[in-house]
């Protein structure tokens, strides 16, 4: 009998003091519970991602520090630790993303990650050179064959490496699979994940061990979810998703292999496509506070369903008490824009207060008078609108110590439906990665068990309120036509002609898709936004601005 | 007698046309002056960086379009053009960059680059499977060795890859290294490239033809400086820095080796840092404007130094009959803040509007009345100037279609002083990649032909002049000081104890680079710097924002 601890913890980045703690903790806690082994995640040392901090030597000897003290409780219990260690050779990148086996003080052994993605929100390649010998490792008298997150991934038709690491294991003669991962959460991610688990149960005839994290890092949110399958290919334990969990699971050794005790579950504890998105969003606000050493929110409240949302969630993941909204009308915003917001406060428990831009804008208007005199109106005066908002936001913001709450959507993101430095302000996008169809989905979830968001909001015409009678339709085509040619050139990367043979009509493709590519400018300069999807715009998604295809 | 024609063009992301278009010229011109092959630099159908329109298979479509069109024009003649190419095998990244040789109407043979940079501002992993199999090409009866940019590049003490392409193709015994490339500025990189040509005529004693881009995308700019250098280390011809240039070599054959006619050069051509660097941020805006299909520039002029560098290189870069100032003096402006401003203007012939912005401010501070009541005044009244100012600027650009040019300098940039959607808005920032003592420098460099930059604007002490009496020097170290320490940070990834090691106060490093990681939120939303530095802020610096190290 073998007993294995999964330790599923969220880390913050760079923070060792505050890592270190955790593991050792958790450490204790396996001891009493009679572990033989204890996992944690990839990169759990130092945080994941790292970025260009792994660049900093300094940055590495801390880690290299954590790993020592973590060694050194390591007595009658071996530990896998997922850390940047130096490379030893002069060629190639300076350093290796390891699993290092620590046991009686030292570090026993290590595997060096072998598949380095650098794809979408991944630059591994940039930091980690990959691995190139394979060995396994033996602990408590057991061959174990120990991957790092990617090392199990390329098991596609169309596989995006050369090569597979568990076929280099295999004729070693492992017992069990043992996988440390930093496998950041999307809305198909949990699905998938299940697929690339299971495929190597099933090839490998081995049962596996995964550690994930769960936690959030800015734009990228982790979902836990820590998994035991069989060799029969059946998943006997799930950890939490979107919380720290720990479990202690029983292996016997039988026929040179080890296998979980326990059959295989019969419901599945993976979040729905909504739940997930939810609590995506939810932990990633509250970490970016936690985490920044923030409390408070602020949001301005147009009346519609994009603010109506994020004061939800942020009210969900920091309390209603640490959410203040405004309500900022003009001359051109409707009476239910007001009672809408207030609806939606009462209903949160959240406070509002009203702050009336006219006067600010009159007296922008009045400045520029002698300069914009002749000019006819258009965008710029709407534009003056949406940056007064933001001025005023931004002060109280300042003068309180508020984080401001971006509540731009994909779909306008996209379309570049929105005003830099105006509502495209803020901390942090909540729903950037979330096309307006799904704002819509998520608000119904979120209603399921009473109306929160008020109907209305849900129900009326959306509006930029910036000019008399204006509606988004006047700009765009309907929503539901729009989100599905962005879905499929955002992230299905499909191009024009692709996109018309679907049956859109091809001026309308190339009109949406001209947008796209103009307003790269734009999203440029957009806040970090929380990624729920395959591709969100910022690091993940990377186009040039003064690019010409499709333009 | 072989007859070499190098080609240094500015290319178009994505604008297949233009690019194939020029090329094609090229051509025409290549044949007319009877040469033999004509060399064309990396990736030169669709532009470098393509980044994710890579990912588009239409995209990738395109680009072998322009290379059926550009090698049916090759009859007589051989080309060697960087374009994406498919890769025939599943296994793998989808595409190699790659150098065709074309030849009478078809692609004759093709070379794929085997080391993939995959740091700073490089994400070629991100797209390209690298090259595994080496060969030479003949052309005209000629071996040659064909390589792709960073090809040549692992010639260091601390190699970043574990083997060099020329050590591989040398047993095969080519007569000539030609290398096209896509090779960006840097105040360093000009003396870089050519230790690193110069160490591999030296190490495979080959001759050696290099082709580089010319031209700005965004934030990267190519500075040409195409080469060609003998078999005795020798640099015989020099192509034009920062413009399109073509020429012709004669080579001969003997010994089988092929060597360029034409002694070695006797005087640098290379210019000077500051040189460069006016150069690279002149053709940065130019470009830039170009390439959006824009004409005139909008700049705030605060009286300081910085924006008075980014008005003389905006109207360099598009004409004084291009550059709107605009003076938005508030209570707290000094008078020579306005009077410097105007000699500025009138010295190099751009105009200016004086708009105060109290109005604007006072109505924005009433209307916070009732909330700000009983609190101090903070950086919030400051930010409200700064914003305020932005708003004005933000409205004449929409209004009259100008582009906003920001001008931050990197000091700030690197310690978050600076307002974000305040100064620091814009649609591209000129000198965000410009240390506050290289903006001095710089402006010293610009007036030895005059005082261009008004001397008093040289020598005044920075300020924000955003409350009574404020300087720079009330929040931060002198400048010289803040620099250095920056420097080793940000360019050199020196860690703390290190920094400190070179004699500065510990309680200061620590305050400094404390300063720059808390700031990562604002950079994030900072406008695209034009890269100047060997690390510029942007996609070249990736850290977290919620991160804790140093913090």
């Amino acid at each position: 009998m073998l007993k294995i601890a999964l330790a599923q913890l969220s880390y913050h980045t760079g923070n060792f003091q505050s890592n270190t703690q955790k593991m050792l903790l958790a450490i204790e806690k396996a001891k009493a519970e009679h572990a033989d082994i204890i996992v944690f995640a990839e990169l759990a040392t130092c945080g994941y991602p790292a970025r260009d901090f792994l660049e900093f030597s300094d940055f590495v000897r801390l880690s290299q520090e954590s790993v020592n003290t973590l060694a050194d409780a390591c007595r009658g219990i071996t530990a896998i630790v997922g850390s940047p260690i130096p490379n030893p050779e002069l060629k190639g990148k300076d350093l290796f993303n390891a699993a290092l086996v620590l046991e009686n003080g030292v570090v026993a052994a290590s595997v060096a990650k072998t598949l380095l993605p650098n794809y979408d929100i991944f630059d591994e390649y940039r930091y980690f050179e990959p691995n190139k010998e394979f060995h396994l490792v033996n602990i408590k008298g057991h061959s174990i064959a120990i991957t790092v997150c990617e090392d199990l991934w390329n098991v596609d038709e169309n596989p995006m490496y050369r090569m597979s690491p568990m076929d280099e294991l295999m004729p070693l003669q492992p017992e069990l699979i043992i996988n440390i991962a930093a496998s950041p959460y999307s809305s198909k991610q949990i699905q998938q994940r299940k697929h690339v688990l299971k495929t190597n149960c099933q090839r490998y005839g081995l049962s596996l061990v995964y550690v994930n994290h769960i936690g959030a890092q800015t734009h990228q949110v982790f979902d836990g979810g820590s998994m035991v399958w069989n060799q029969d290919a059946a998943l006997v334990e799930e950890l939490a998703y979107f919380e720290e969990d720990f479990r202690v699971v029983d292996f016997k050794s039988e026929q040179g292999k080890l296998t979980p005790l326990g059959s295989a579950k019969t419901h599945n504890q993976a979040p729905s496509k909504y739940e997930g998105m939810e609590a995506a969003l939810t932990l990633g606000i509250r970490q970016y506070f936690q985490k920044l050493g923030f409390k408070k929110a602020i949001i301005g409240l147009s009346g519609g369903v994009d603010s109506a949302l994020v004061t939800y969630l942020a009210a969900k993941a920091l309390g209603p008490e640490n959410v203040q909204t405004l309500l900022l009308p003009s001359q051109f915003s409707s009476e239910h824009s007001i009672s809408d917001s207030i609806q939606l406060c009462k209903n949160l428990g959240v406070s509002y207060e009203e702050i009336p831009i006219q006067e600010v804008v009159n007296s922008v208007e009045n400045t520029l008078k002698p300069f914009f005199e002749g000019t006819k109106t258009d965008i710029t005066e709407e534009n003056i609108q949406s940056r007064t908002r933001a001025i005023l936001l931004m002060a109280m913001s300042n003068k309180f110590g508020y984080i401001l709450l971006n509540t731009s959507n994909k779909s306008e993101l996209a379309v570049g439906y929105g005003t830099l430095y105006g509502d495209m302000c803020g901390g942090l996008s909540v729903i950037g990665d979330v096309y307006k169809t799904e704002v819509y989905e998520l608000c119904r979830h979120i209603n399921r068990v009473g109306e929160l968001i008020p109907e209305n909001i849900l129900t009326k015409e959306p509006s930029a309120e910036l000019r008399p009678d204006q509606k988004d339709s006047d700009s765009l085509p309907p929503y539901p036509l729009l989100d599905a040619i962005l879905y499929a050139y955002i992230e299905e990367h499909l191009g024009p002609s692709e996109i018309v043979s679907r049956g859109y009509d091809e001026a309308l493709v190339k009109r949406i898709l001209r947008m796209v590519n103009m307003n790269e400018w734009k999203r440029w300069q957009a806040p970090p936004t929380i990624r729920v999807s395959t591709r969100a715009f910022g690091p993940g998604r990377r186009v040039p601005i003064s690019g010409k295809y499709l333009g």
